[in-house]
């Protein structure tokens, strides 16, 4: 047995209970405040507080290169992985931005990417593997690898508790990971490529037939490998056809939720990672709050397996954990309203129907 | 010719242009941000800034007493109007957390409530009426109570604007409310009451529909009085069915974008407000962001009439400017982005694609 099957702790369902019993209290009409209600009820169980709170969130992007880029399936070059990756750090990306806004600490984790050894002041070098190996022709990581990408999530959420986070959200970065993260999601809902592959960071029409293409003969040609009849499945689809920074969000999903901290899943892919920890593990779903339905198509079919309704619905298809990152602040506006709003009792304002 | 009228402010095309010009040099790929590279490019165009920025909202509460309480038409006792503008200003609302949440000024206005004379510390207190009359039975306002309304929603804008506001928010108080707004609807759009009423606070199927026989009926008896073929007939529906916040939130609207503020539509009152104001003046509707998209039936008629994609759909069915209020947080995040990321220039990343 690996960590990742190790139990998961239990939400607290009488501090949930009280938020709920708080929210029905609360100046408005019964439910009125929806989304913002539910949210902030469920952060209470989970963080087991009267007043929940996201004061420290922490971001963390795992990075990683593919294979697979051989095969021509991206609109970019394989060369912004690590560009990016000095663009996080520096705080000019997308997801620095909004770190800044809301107070979080960011972490940067390269898993693996191609080209020389470098060091960029607040990266994280791992090279588990120079980018996984093209999974048209071989399997993209060996288990050992996939094990070490997990170990890394791993490592990050046990950083982030030991650090007082209140919430944790997984981002990524890795050109082509979309091809890897459909091509994972093919084997756990058992569907073709069609279903489940989008445009990514934008290519054009006849390259997403291609790219389609490209998933399909994959899945094919590791069928054997990943369809052992246990309850490993996803595991060896991950290693197959996945990525090392997927699996690293796999791993720290799981360790999160092993922990007790709560955690903003993002897009598409950060999607694909909640689904194979929860394949895994399934009591992981618990600790998961789902901050944005992507514009990626086939994200709306992995929300649905995970039977999650994101917060925000902004068109977003950027990744790097942008879309948990910006719910952020609907969460935050959430605890608020929870916390400091006046009871019927304290403002004398009446709250039985007529 | 009445103020209502008068010419709207140009937004400035060029600071729009360079602002998108700007969105397409930052890391990330084309059109990745969506939404929030719309509102804040947006934004740019109407504040005539190539920063745009909501440090400064402010958010007006219109509150008033609707006499078609009488038919039994709302879950809540028309005492909660009151009680509730008291609740603003000590800051135990839903708005109140909101603007405290964003730095926003509150501004509280009475209309016209039913019950004694008060005086509640941070309430600015009007009686145009006690409360409009009951339409079931005759108009609920006369003309020059409505202009006296609307001049409310004028004097507001003004005084935002003196204050050196940068985005506004109205939003409205007063049990009984979204009766009336749905009977404005009905005329505006020639629609039956079966198409634009909802549960509002959260009444009974069949005091539903009762609520919407009450409608059906006064929209008949009031027909003549409004129809009579001229631009003014959205005036005499307000006149007619309306309510004095309902008239202050459609001249708040007018006179932001004669003055070239920027607004934030809430919900489903709200937005039949923004209905009438563009009906009024149709150049206003280019000085609109779209707040949220409210759980309240008939909602999406008057947006779709309206052209409009609201950044949230949170489900929320409070009023009092809260969905505007909650995608403040969207827009100034939308804001910090443009601002703040780096370009492809800046931070040395291809963005060209392969």
């Amino acid at each position: 047995m690996n960590w990742w099957q190790d139990s998961v702790k239990q939400p607290n369902l009488d501090a949930k209970a009280q938020a709920e019993q708080r929210q029905s209290q609360l100046t408005k009409p019964t439910g009125s405040l929806s989304e913002l209600e539910n949210v902030a009820v469920q952060l209470a169980g989970l963080q087991n507080v009267q007043k929940p709170s996201v004061d420290a969130p922490w971001i963390c992007i795992f990075a990683g290169d593919h294979g697979v880029m051989e095969e021509n399936i991206s609109a970019y070059p394989q060369a912004v992985t690590r560009q990016m990756l000095q663009n996080f750090a520096t705080g000019g990306a997308c997801i620095s931005v909004i770190a800044k806004e809301y107070n979080a600490t960011l972490q940067v984790i390269d898993c693996g990417s191609v080209g020389d050894v470098y060091s960029y002041a607040g990266v994280e070098r791992h090279c588990i593997a120079p980018g996984t190996a093209n999974f048209s022709e071989t399997k993209a990581m060996t288990e050992e690898q996939c094990a070490q990408a997990m170990q890394l999530g791993y490592d990050s959420a046990e950083k982030a508790i030991e650090q007082n986070a209140d919430i944790y959200i997984a981002g990524e970065m890795g050109i082509g990971n979309t091809c890897a993260a459909s091509a994972v999601a093919c084997y756990l809902l058992n569907e073709p490529a069609e279903q489940l592959t989008g445009v990514g960071t934008g290519i054009r029409a006849e390259q997403l037939a291609h790219k389609k293409q490209v998933i399909d003969q994959a899945v094919q040609l590791h069928r054997d490998y990943v369809a052992n009849g246990t309850e490993h499945d996803a595991f060896r689809a991950l290693c197959a056809v996945g990525g090392l920074e997927i699996a690293a969000m796999t791993g720290a999903y799981i360790r999160c939720a092993q922990r007790g901290l709560p955690v903003i899943v993002d897009g598409f892919i950060s999607s694909v990672s909640a689904l194979i920890a929860v394949c895994l593990n399934p009591a992981v779903r618990q600790w998961m709050l789902f901050g944005h339905k992507s514009a990626e198509y086939g994200h709306q079919r992995i929300l649905s397996e995970l039977n999650a309704s994101p917060l925000l619905q902004l068109n977003l298809r950027l990744g790097e954990g942008s879309g948990a990152g910006a719910a952020l602040g609907v969460i935050k506006l959430a605890c608020s309203l929870h916390n400091n709003m006046a009871t019927f009792a304290e403002a004398a304002v009446t709250g039985e129907k007529v």
